[in-house]
């Protein structure tokens, strides 16, 4: 499940072990090509690793804008039904690669 | 099980679902106190997360020195035994962070 929470400041991707790490990259992408971070949150393990597979994808979609990925991690505390749980926070942020070159063929 | 694999361009540190995530955080922190980067490594949920978790307590040893993390992920293709396996790789990099400010009372 991907629950987007758009705010000014970022965009809050929620990630679970059931979601496809293509379509959160998708998102992600989507998100960090008009904003210069994004945050996903994950609940456990299954979801952590499917975030931490989501940012390696975006990285792949975004090389041919030029951009490249960072993701600093830290530990939060979110309430779920009453109870407190502590959730992986994964900040990404954006970093400018170098712009990729045009083949001679077109250009 | 952790295990330093230390080359001069970096420090790849090999991280299981059974990894002590402190005990990576402090080995993390040990390389990058010295080191501009190290790799973390990771096959599989459960290891992946330790290493997550690992980065972001790393990142709390780091605070007295100034230094932050940030980290890289991608896809990396290992074999063990005779069989090649999908392993997360993260590149984890230095950023200074301000100087911690002295506190008045004791300059």
């Amino acid at each position: 499940m991907i629950e987007p929470q758009r705010t000014p400041a970022t965009s809050v991707l929620k990630v679970s072990a059931h979601s496809n790490p293509n379509s959160v990259a998708g998102a992600l992408a989507g998100v960090l090509r008009e904003r210069a971070s994004a945050e996903l949150q994950a609940i456990g393990a299954g979801a952590t690793n499917q975030a931490v597979k989501a940012i390696a994808i975006a990285r792949s979609y975004l090389v041919a804008s030029s951009i490249d990925l960072v993701c600093v991690p830290e530990f939060t505390d979110v309430e779920i039904e009453g109870n407190v749980r502590t959730a992986i926070r994964l900040l990404v942020e954006r970093r400018m690669l170098p712009p990729v070159p045009v083949p001679p063929a077109v250009r």
